[in-house]
């Protein structure tokens, strides 16, 4: 029941992503409606892709796509007042990668991956729904050069392999790595931590 | 055998359009030829993908490449004289949304799946192709902003999903589902109807 | 033995030309390394969903990774002496497109693909790493307008099949049209020769 409503504030956070990069682009409703859905779905369906489980899981879960579209629909009835939504926004998304990084991490495991390959599909659950959503929108990918994004969903993943390693209950080394992503991304945000961009002097 | 010959015309048509894309890009003969393959077979393909058939079609089918490579050779010899072409290529098109969106309506019927979701597949059908193609030129999909396409594919969709209510022929919902699809792109570009764009005000 | 270690070369190859890229956009550390992981694992992953085999190749072999995030952080500690590596990296880059064009085509077989569908996956698996690579990095792929690269694949791939009509070892068609790829891609970068791009004149 916890799982189920997270899993739905995630998807509410994401979406809304979605819409107010979709809206910077001027997008019709339509579009604004798919860049949504993608970036609600894109990461899991990625790594679904990946594994390959047939079909992909929200074909057969059509409440995904219900809670995408009225999501879609509220925000652009309330757009106007967005900016007193944002930070709440900004928390379910935290939540969000946190959550989705360990359903990643599960499916990985479920298909008898390695820890390292468990990470980097849980980091791809997370993660791409945003590649994807900036790639459609024609942006380079805002987590490739700006924001500390993927390196939090695998710093929650080493967390978790390493707490199994001790006689711990797999749920608690779930929840503890769930809630490193969200410390981690919330203490990133508030004092702009970011990586180091790579460019190359003259040569 | 009439299904045989709108599949031949629509895959035309997406190729044409798909040309027509690259050369504005200035692209190379096979750069043209990549970017018409992949608008032509880029819908089915991620629905093939996403439903977990495989392997995806067109791998045990060479007509589609052949067809396709022979309309890039003959648009490139006769780009000049395209404009006489352009008209009727647009009829196509609209036969070629009808008979993908139901084909991939069909597609998701035979997984098993919600109405909802063969709708969508359908629509993926029709119109990933020409997003894939415009994400390959560094383009906005024109899908999202400029034309209505994919809502006239979720109408078509709507309009079978009906009349399969009723005590109806499968294949005359199936072809009136078609017709409604040609009839609404035609009315649509006609009409110049096109979604209302959403941005937001200043906050 | 021996193919082990080519195999290595060109993972490595296709990695430093997706850090180079990634570098001119500049990334930060973590985008770097998925534009080159994806350079380098790309094509041979979208060949292997295609197919349909499952799940993707990379996720049982952590060795590609590895070597990847080594070849990255050593490209980022030596980048002002890069010069001095980039006429060997292209050598290894023709290796590397010669064996996987090949790769790809053994696929193609395994999976009782017709030649030309075989030749098409070659292609996919030697060029789609790049082509991905150019759309994460928002730029039109490069082999679309400005490099031989594919034709040089699809040029191996005829050689092999017109090879094995004779009565000749398959192993020995198989080192041929590798060889064939890579005297012709570097004949092609030596004297500049590229396909005619296509555009349309006034109409």
């Amino acid at each position: 029941m916890f799982y189920f409503i997270i899993d739905i504030l995630g998807t509410i956070a994401f979406a809304i992503s979605g819409v107010l990069v979709a809206m910077d682009k001027k997008l019709d409703v339509f579009g604004v409606l798919i860049v949504a859905f993608v970036t609600a779905v894109g990461g899991g369906t990625l790594r679904d892709i990946l594994i390959g489980s047939k079909p992909v899981g929200w074909l057969h879960a059509p409440m995904h796509l219900l809670i995408i579209v009225a999501t879609v629909i509220l925000v652009i009835i309330f757009m106007n007042r967005m900016k007193y939504v944002l930070k709440t926004l900004f928390l379910f998304d935290a939540i969000g990668i946190g959550l989705y990084t360990m359903v990643g991490i599960e499916k990985g495991l479920a298909a008898d991956l390695s820890p390292i390959m468990c990470i980097v599909l849980g980091t791809i659950t997370a993660c791409f729904g945003g590649v994807i959503r900036d790639i459609l929108c024609n942006e380079i990918p805002v987590i490739f050069n700006k924001e500390i994004y993927a390196t939090v969903c695998i710093t929650g993943g080493l967390v978790y392999f390493l707490l199994i390693q001790f006689p711990i209950d797999n749920t608690i080394a779930y929840s503890m790595a769930i809630v490193t992503i969200i410390i981690v991304r919330i203490l990133a945000v508030r004092f702009k931590i970011s990586l180091p961009n790579i460019y190359r002097q003259e040569m």
